[in-house]
């Protein structure tokens, strides 16, 4: 049976990606070769490289604008830790949003540099909801947030305009949805979620918010050393870029952002909409602060959730469960998950809902 | 036909590594989801971490000693940062053998940290031998080395009795010999020479040097957190960690160690005897430093280049070239490169000889 995965992340790929990384990783473009073998320098791969890079600022519109996209290693926890080694000043200081887990720890990597003040934070509510009418000092070196809370299943709506360099980390939102990307100076993502295999990281600067801060940056931390080395200062994970490359392609072919944020709409707004309506179920975001990515639900009687459980995994649904730190359940809809698969979910809960009030 | 590949790395690994690595891709454990999809903290692939990472220990004979294996990201060159990070004092020192490229960009970094003693290098002769009656200072806090240096042919048939604790880089030959690995307390190595695909970096600490340094760790950097994380800190290279376990699993099943350690002698043997006897070529490392995994050598008339590159691509070798800091060719002949293979290369020698003088 078709499995409908609703994993965090690592999550689900198109499938034409696994179809043609597992060619690739036997042989890669029939060159008697697997793709696990050849060199990084190889001109196959190197191609790969130049096109992933490309692509990416191609879909998000920052072509010819000074950006650069780097495919790095080390996750978006590696990348806590360079932003505040590339971008604050010798006794400079930051401004970073705090809306969950994950904005939390790159706060904590932020102080081990300098001043970092936290202009909002919901975290005393849980993180249910992206804080407002914060104060983001004109005199600090970056400001930092967090676009999808995947743990919350909140999702900045808008962005703050301000002077300073903004650095996003969209590791779970990445290339779901139109925004006018050329706002932010740097943005980060693990490739996990949108973009490919677990092992690559996902870096767009623009290029003349680096070279400032005044710190001594070991090799392997700097911004500057990964774009002369045009993305291989070392040795890269090259599977990992590679099924980045292949998804990024498939985007393209769907009608790049704009024609997959469509779909996610339809496919958040499908299961909110049960969610909102199943007298069962509660959601546990603001509403306002919704994410389409990663929708965050609670039934309202904990009774029901041995049933419940039983249903969603009768029908094939995978990856369900929420983190920890919500309980209930989490639904990640990212953007290789079809509309199909939610409506699978809804018809389960409406199926509960018959099942229990009847 | 079947290519004889002996690129430096990324490099050739076991057929049944990509056999088996294409079908997870595909199906994983026959669970009806690839392996790129799952969640890093499903039981499928946490089986698959604590599985490699005890193999690691059991094929180093390191179980039960107190050492932890951990596959992080990033390569040797963020270990070049993690090593002081976590070991150099403050106001501590190190002690670094200078034996090549890699070996020189560790000290770099180093010394970011604090003074850096080099005891002893080779720079001055290109590198092409390992410096002897260096003296290690008592009071370093460690002592680092690089086992094999894949740019130069060169690699380290001993190691120095010291009562510091010892940091060895063996990226380019680990799991290829027998050594007392309980000799050394840090030993880290880029998985994309003998363990798998480019992407995980292996590192195996015996616990008590840690915690020491007084220094304030990034979280990303502390091998305390990583160790106390199983090595899940945050998202690892779920694709590259399991082609190492599938590499390990491969091992264990050729003899371990002490088997595949008597195979590249008689592949490093057969190789070095043609380029000792064959008047066409010479090699370019010191003969008693000579490694077992990359062999580099010269033609004595570069005139001949253009034919014997036609002979050796003709027969269907690749990835031969040596790298520019020393010219001519290298033969990188990992755990995974069949005797027949070096065969192949050593009948083409003979035949350019028969060629060029005849």
């Amino acid at each position: 049976m078709k499995k409908h995965n609703y994993s965090a992340g690592p999550c689900i790929l198109p499938q034409e990606v696994f179809e043609k990384g597992a060619q690739a990783v036997l042989d890669f473009n029939n060159s008697g070769l697997s793709i696990l073998e050849i060199s990084h320098r190889s001109k196959d791969f190197v191609a790969v490289m130049d096109e992933a890079r490309a692509l990416v600022l191609e879909l998000l519109g920052l072509e010819g604008k000074g950006y650069q996209a780097l495919f790095l290693q080390g996750g978006a926890s590696l990348e806590f830790l360079m932003v505040p080694s590339n971008l604050m000043k010798v006794n400079g200081k930051a401004a970073y949003l705090d809306t969950g887990t994950w904005a939390n720890n790159a706060i904590k990597e932020a102080k081990l540099f300098g001043h970092t003040d936290v202009v909002a934070s919901s975290k005393e509510q849980n993180y249910n909801h992206i804080p407002t009418n914060y104060v983001i000092p004109a005199d600090a070196d970056y400001f930092h947030c967090t676009s999808n809370n995947t743990i919350f299943g909140t999702q900045m709506k808008s962005f703050p305009i301000t002077n300073i360099p903004v650095v996003c980390d969209m590791s779970s939102d990445i290339f779901s949805r139109a925004l006018d990307f050329s706002k932010f100076d740097l943005i980060y993502a693990g490739a996990q979620k949108n973009m490919g295999a677990a092992g690559a990281t996902l870096v767009v600067v623009k290029e003349e918010i680096l070279g400032k801060s005044g710190r001594i940056i070991p090799s392997i931390l700097d911004y500057e050393k990964h774009i002369k080395a045009e993305s291989m200062y070392n040795t890269p994970s090259v599977f990992a870029v590679y099924t980045c490359l292949l998804t990024l392609q498939w985007l393209k072919n769907h009608g790049g952002i704009a024609g997959i944020e469509k779909i996610n709409e339809a496919k958040a707004n499908l299961l909110y909409s049960e969610i909102d309506r199943n007298p069962l179920f509660k959601g546990t975001a603001a509403i306002e602060d919704r994410s389409t990515m990663n929708a965050t639900f609670l039934l309202n009687d904990e009774s029901h959730a041995p049933i419940f459980d039983a249903m969603w995994k009768e029908a094939g649904i995978s990856g369900l469960p929420g983190h920890r730190s919500v309980g209930g359940y989490r639904a990640s809809m990212y953007n290789a998950l079809p509309l199909e698969s939610v409506q699978v979910l809804v018809d389960v809960m409406k199926q509960l809902e018959k099942v229990v009030c009847e």
